[in-house]
């Protein structure tokens, strides 16, 4: 495995078309995009890591993994009252569908699906307490103290969030937000600024890949079910309107951030965490999924056979 | 594995919610919405089904996987010219998303991608011939002779088949079709009459359960890398828009027909038959997607884990 | 007057910016673009042009103001039923506006909206006949028995109308259609291919200046209200989504053709017949719309103050 | 004129069909919606008035019409760099045609395009310097000082305006507003809070009856020119959805405001202010327009013949 990862870090070093850093994002369009690194957690403990994994980077929309499966522990399946699960078919940040289907969200991953899940778990406590919790519990799953919010980018993003403050503001219209939309916003800004290293992203997916238990601390999260679930809409939703793009190349449940980051899970095997900030045409990681591609072909871990 | 299936079939045979069979082809309006069969073969080549499973019915949109296989081979991949391969996030029949994208349908399991895929497989030939050899890849991969088209069906879906004409010609004034509409069409609607019973269709899914091979009779359909890739096309446009829901609820590659069969594919261990008329509100079969989901509960073949 | 036409020819004729003639048909793009031919029939008979007015060009969807009145004789205000009044907001050849309202076209100016109302006046018969019934109508409204319709360009327009044949299929897939979808298509793509001179065309319109009553003949055509109702449908949808910025720049109802003759109405003072072939972003003509601005200026004519 | 508006009074006074006054703006919803006024201010300086034609009313979107007339005075055409001047064939408050159009809104009268229009005129000020600015010109136009903001409404719309702050922070993301969103809100939300009389609309919109010129006061307003646009904007965009229905009807530039008031523009004979609470399906005044349709009956001040 260490010979795979070093292989692919040295490929991907060598590339010349890396993409884009998010350029919306003030404190993100400054990162240098010739970093890399992988992580891959096995099912059986043991961790694999090639290039910069212990450099931090903003997780973004990754943490919506994490939010929703917070959701889902407190509400169970009333959280799908609040988003839908299918794909949508349109830009991560599209106002469009929203528009259409009366201010319900297709899915948790999309932002609006994100913000009504940053909603749905506020229950009315103020957003230090909420962040708290989420921090909680990423620290838990990566069983790792040390996770924090990059306060930074959080600003980052509050002072140039319109976009996602009007889709707030939409499904407040709507009606379907229970809490201040700026308690809300404030929320979903400063979990999307949680920063990471891949390998404490790795870890913190391994859940995911053995029924819903971490295979290393045996620590128990979620259902087998649930965790089935939500690897199904990581793969159906995970990479907006490239989902089917990541699916049909890699094979794998996975979510990207706009920092970069890619989260994917070979269920019963291992736990992968991957990071380059150059951005594809659709936002997500150009060299990330790259990576992914090369190790699902060199493990034969694709989901479809 | 009987047991589970005769199981299924007392279960799904005492259910009073069995939705409406498709009612725009009038050849379909009129089936008994009570019939029901399951056949599930496995890579072993064991055969095990309940259920009226030698009982014919109309593949429908089934057959765009077989389709879709074939022009692969034909055309490699330079079918991703024609079509996409997102998910929509529309019903199967509309037409915004061809008019936002210029006639190129977003994947080959919507309607217009399927009447794409059926221009792009006829390659000047006549409707005839290209059916021929459709029938015989479809007979090839069930490794059954028998499998025929229901003429019928097919002046049914013709007669009234005014919405896919009109997706035809919206791709053709976008220069997209290279036959003309009325050959393209009568392949389509051909194609989609093919009739089998859910054991025919099983054996049929069979090459997408071994990496691309018949495990029963040892022929190479297609190569290990495309039959990864047609389940992830399955899996993530399968069921229009309620692919999220069937990922959701049944965790395999599916694809559904409004003739109320369904062909699912467990990775290296099973291909299933399903059939049950009546459709849900999305136009896939109700009591097959429950059956199939009891099915994966049972045996746990989930591909998220 | 004439002094005004003279020098809205000369002004015209020295442009060098005069748009491209629309490409889609054939037998229209070969047409020179530098013909121009303007007509003024005054409200008292008297009669003045200027440029190529005696040459006969394609008066396209200028037929659909005719076919409108027409069908408004035979069915009344149950034309309501089958198309709208309001603008759409969308291109003349748009399907999504369609899919969204089940069908039903905006206007009856639209190409959606004038192929429903050729289906509402073919009533079961044949397309020669309600072609029969159109020119006559035509004939008697320019007074003026040599008007005919130009079949080479029908041909063309038959042969290359995939996507008004489009809008049909999908009308008719919303059971919109009343006739064969063929027959309709047949009758929209003759009357569009009627041929006239702007003095004709000038002379066509004399019965929507005067109250519904040709000032001239004496004939009365349509009721007062009527009249003013199909000048507040051209001003409101007579160019597309140019509609807009035709009532902005000059103030009259009009109503366009891709051939690149406009018709324009100033209550009770004139018909004007214009005619360009270049055509602006949205399809209207480049230098007649700039014509009759120029006129409109000159005159005072303005229906807005 | 005054049997005419008393018959008009009458008439719709016995009507039991009003609509519904605009319920999510808590102090409108509370509106009886039995009260009715009209008032037509003659440009020879005549008054007619009937109904409760002294009580004031929240104007709402009718402002739009006197900050679009003061953006073009200190901006000129290149306000039309900042919205579009075609109807939008969407709802009041749609924001799809934003997001297929990169944040431009269609025209100054739907809602994001009078938000536009706030921001084009704040030009860096304080809301308070601009507000003060706008009733200044609404007082000079109407000639009376006495016109007012009605604070009880702003504050009502602003704590449930969360439709037209997702609309603003979305014009915003794409770099549109040249002013905190904040600012230009509570520009937009107070000027739509200005409380007029029928008697002091009508008289404000004068000037567009003579050429720019308030007829009575002698005071030029605009040039004749813009006048005409102006006029044009109202007939093209002025009912949102349902311009086309009161072009149609009426056939009278006019701007409705969900307040249930309407100033209709017969240019060259009087200007005409309007007041029912009960709304139609499309947000305007349902009593109103009937009382101009009867009024334009009467008098034959149609501008289409």
């Amino acid at each position: 495995m260490q010979d795979i990862l070093d292989e692919i870090v040295a490929t991907i070093g060598a590339s010349d078309s890396r993409g884009q850093p998010a350029n919306y994002i003030p404190q993100l369009a400054c990162i240098d995009p010739n970093q890399f690194a992988i992580t891959v957690a096995m099912a059986d403990g043991r961790v694999y890591s090639a290039g910069h994994s212990n450099q931090l980077f903003s997780i973004q929309s990754i943490s919506k993994v994490f939010t929703l499966t917070i959701a889902l522990g407190k509400l169970g399946d009333s959280v799908w009252s609040k988003v839908g699960r299918e794909p949508s078919g349109d830009p991560f940040n599209s106002i469009v569908q929203l528009e259409h289907e009366h201010g319900k969200p297709r899915n948790p991953f999309i932002n609006a699906g994100a913000i009504a899940i940053a909603d749905a778990i506020l229950m009315g406590h103020q957003p230090k307490e909420t962040l708290a919790e989420i921090l909680q519990f990423v620290r838990f799953i990566a069983d790792d103290d040390s996770v924090s919010i990059d306060d930074k980018v959080a600003q980052s993003e509050l002072a140039t969030g319109d976009r996602n403050a009007s889709l707030a503001h939409f499904m407040a219209s709507f009606g379907r937000l229970d809490n201040p939309v700026d308690c809300v916003l404030g929320t979903y800004f400063h979990h999307c600024s949680i920063a990471m290293t891949t390998e404490q992203l790795a870890k913190a997916g391994l859940f995911l890949v053995d029924d819903g238990r971490n295979p290393v601390t045996g620590a128990r999260v979620v259902s087998p079910q649930r965790a089935r679930r939500i690897n199904s809409l990581m793969l159906m939703c995970g990479h907006y309107d490239g989902s089917g793009e990541f699916a049909f190349r890699v094979g794998l449940p996975g979510k990207s951030g706009v920092g970069g980051g890619i989260l994917a899970i070979a269920p019963g095997k291992a736990s992968i965490g991957v990071w380059s900030p150059g951005l594809d045409d659709v936002g997500n990681s150009k060299l990330g999924t790259e990576a992914l591609e090369k190790l699902v072909e060199h493990t034969g871990w694709s989901i479809f056979g």
